[in-house]
């Protein structure tokens, strides 16, 4: 790997594509991918001990799937507060950064060099992720392990949100390769499978569920209570 | 006006800001900006006798809130799926479309160019809105009038994807006027606040009190059955 010197920001002086995108400031990672993605999936790891302790102290008979939904809420909420939110803070500057969620981005942006370039989509989206759908996270398991009424309504507004902004991301991704040409990812198949498609797939399959509960449970308890106002049934 | 003759693209052939920006095959608008306002204006109030007819039949003792609420719902269902249905399935060639729609949009994107240059956020937004948000809208409308318990869940869903769209919208737009100082509005002031600010600003302000609605309501039912589960109260 190179030492930590700025290039010029051309093509050749960076790896990102496509050919021409202009990058300046950029400073090679020094820590390898599989260094990096080995750090992340731990880290990822290393949050549900804590998250399994509290939550098995303050729900003692929280159900497997109960225990799932916070174990991904407390993951979401780290992720998109401080990983993102890192983003966000210096999306101006990122091809530079050098601490580890530097060169994570780094690795990533191999897969959508838009994260390098202040594209103003992914920026917005990812602030807008940060400031709202990381704290609402973390709120989201505290309803949760506290069995609160607020819990589905939240749950469907976090789920819709993240969602949302992933159909958007990968939906502009594929217009500009269609449309314009433009392919954000570097040719070699891992980065756009592995990194841009896998690692974004989670944001559509887990909260597409976690919408399908709480809709259904949501219905549910209005469908008891009008029931039981309509006086056939006393819940 | 000009009649139809479509211009090369250049600045100077169109009216669309910002200096510069590329508008191939536009065609200039035959009727005046006050006869579209006025159409559209006309438009919205038309679909409003209907809308009232359907649900003073469907539910006799509809509250004035849950009427207002059912109109709102079968405007957005209309103006999601009919007009910027239109937008979507037509953004290619706006600029040189001569019907009520295109020349509506024209007049529009006199505040808002993105809309005739295939601008890949506002034709991703524009299509999830009218292919998602268009007939949950009018779901949204029959379960009000129907009373249905999966009425609070979609509204929930429909009115925060009105709402984040939306804040993309303007954040996106802001955020290149302020980073890379591009504005994609006239300069004139009426096209910003009438135009973009304003007309979007309802899909700001009304989805965020249907959301504080159905959050409140959904947690009412929530803690409501949990109290009647506890034994303490049977509802």
């Amino acid at each position: 790997m190179d030492g930590p010197i700025a290039g010029t920001g051309a093509h050749g002086d960076h790896p990102f594509y496509p050919l021409g995108v202009q990058v300046p400031g950029y400073v090679a990672n020094s820590m390898s991918a599989a260094v990096l993605v080995l750090i992340f999936a731990v880290g990822c790891g290393v949050i549900f001990l804590p998250t399994y302790l509290v939550a098995s102290r303050a729900r003692p008979a929280l159900p497997t799937c109960e225990l799932l939904a916070t174990f991904w809420f407390v993951l979401c909420g780290c992720i998109h507060l401080f990983f993102e939110g890192y983003f966000s803070y210096n999306h101006l500057d990122m091809a530079s950064k050098m601490d580890l969620f530097g060169q994570l981005w780094k690795e990533y942006s191999l897969s959508d060099s838009r994260y390098m370039t202040q594209d103003p989509f992914v920026v917005c989206m990812e602030t807008v992720t940060a400031v709202f759908w990381g704290p609402l996270s973390f709120a989201c398991a505290y309803l949760i392990m506290t069995e609160h009424p607020l819990r589905h309504p939240l749950q469907l507004i976090v789920s819709l949100g993240q969602l949302y902004g992933d159909v958007l991301y990968y939906a502009i991704c594929w217009f500009n390769e269609l449309v314009y040409g433009i392919a954000y990812s570097r040719p070699e198949r891992f980065y756009y499978w592995m990194y841009y498609v896998l690692c974004n797939a989670f944001w559509i399959v887990i909260p597409l569920m976690l919408m399908y509960q709480s809709v259904g449970e949501t219905a549910a308890v209005f469908a008891k209570v009008k029931k039981a106002a309509s006086g056939k049934k006393t819940i």
